[in-house]
């Protein structure tokens, strides 16, 4: 994965870090990758569709995530999540993601499985149709 | 306020931090002492009333915070949250909290006040009895 | 300070927040606003003075906080905070901060002073020159 | 991995949660379980080899990390981190984490590589005698 370059992601998003996102080590804390993942997904698909997470019927949780960090970043480094989505099944999307700054190398990669569920449920529900189209245009 | 003892705060809760918390500067991120001290007021509160919170027909939120640092600490000291409520009113609590490690000095000031409001209306109601009976035992 | 408005403060700064930012209430999260607040300021000096915070020969370390929180606010809400510099001592400074959306009421008032000190010593060291300027044209 | 128990961990770490770490859906974020893991490693490292590890020669960063959420956990449930490590290697150590209540089901299932890198150079150093030592009593 580390031969990934900026361009093997359909859709770049600039996120904002601040200065408790760098930990002791002066770099940004692993597990703040996470939440710009979180972010860039959630902020990607809230404008290209007008979802209200919030409030919808459903839940969209996470299944798995991970992360490989390949060379150090920090606040207030300029930083971009870069989104793929490598599948869309029936309840599920499988994303892809990279971190990096502008005409910078990845510096991480990363693996997210979003599943919708029912609200009340939370039993499995389907991609809501206007979310899938959008996920489908980021196909890889 | 630099002349407060752990002595000055009747109720003691030891608190837990985590690598993240502390910043490029080494020591815990100023933000981080806020959720310690609603952490110790929350976890107080629960253990001895057994409340559930998120599930309450009422909201407790914070209507003013406040913290003075003193001096520097760092996870992973062994922290205390010291509490000492100030006053009880019909539907609002105000606290005065320390940071300190185990026979240290206070390391930080902190004040508090928590509003108790319906959950639908968003209106002020009464602390609940059995809250309002655990703070007056700790009103100094 | 309930009657302070947007206009109040003489520089605006947008502030990104995150799906972790609203807590279990579905609002944002009290310590989060002094993340925000300290993340204004830290870019408005930065991008103004060229200051690198993390290699600087002092700290700017926090000495007071606070915060009123007048309504609630929310991710995904577009977030400004407002700053406005109250004085600038020899080594400190200190700001009244406000939080609000782009022409909506000042949802939350922040209190906040910063000390510069030695990053050997910890002792109090003049706000560099350059700063100094930056603050003062604040100065309300 | 669904199948794991809280015995296939050698290692228990109660891990203290708070009332930030859930989120609007009213569960952990999905980001807090890495500050999980990495605190239930850290906290343990440093009980069995009283290591500092802010001012080590070396740093121990995070090359991979990864999470598998199988059911929801929240603030205030009694959270334990399983540790079990799966390879010592020279430099780097791969362990296995599982997140449960006490007696519970395997809540989530983690992933970590951490290498130990010089402080300066950044390259590669070998694992710490001490900390090797400790890994490797809990090698499964």
């Amino acid at each position: 994965m580390g031969d990934l370059t900026s361009d093997d992601f359909p859709v770049h998003r600039p996120v904002a870090t601040r200065w408790r996102d760098n930990d002791a080590y002066g770099h940004l804390n692993n597990a703040v990758y996470y939440e710009l993942f979180d972010n860039a997904i959630d902020r990607w698909l809230t404008e290209a569709t007008g979802t209200d997470w919030a409030g919808a019927p459903w839940l969209a949780v996470v299944a798995e995530s991970g992360c490989r960090y390949l060379s150090e970043v920090r606040y207030p480094d300029p930083l971009v999540v870069g989104l793929a989505v490598t599948r869309v099944g029936t309840s599920s999307v499988t994303l892809r993601l990279g971190v990096f700054t502008p005409g910078g190398p990845v510096a991480a990669v990363g693996h997210w499985v979003q599943v919708f569920v029912d609200r009340d449920t939370r039993r499995p529900t389907p991609v809501p149709a206007r979310i899938r189209t959008v996920l489908e245009a980021a196909l890889v």
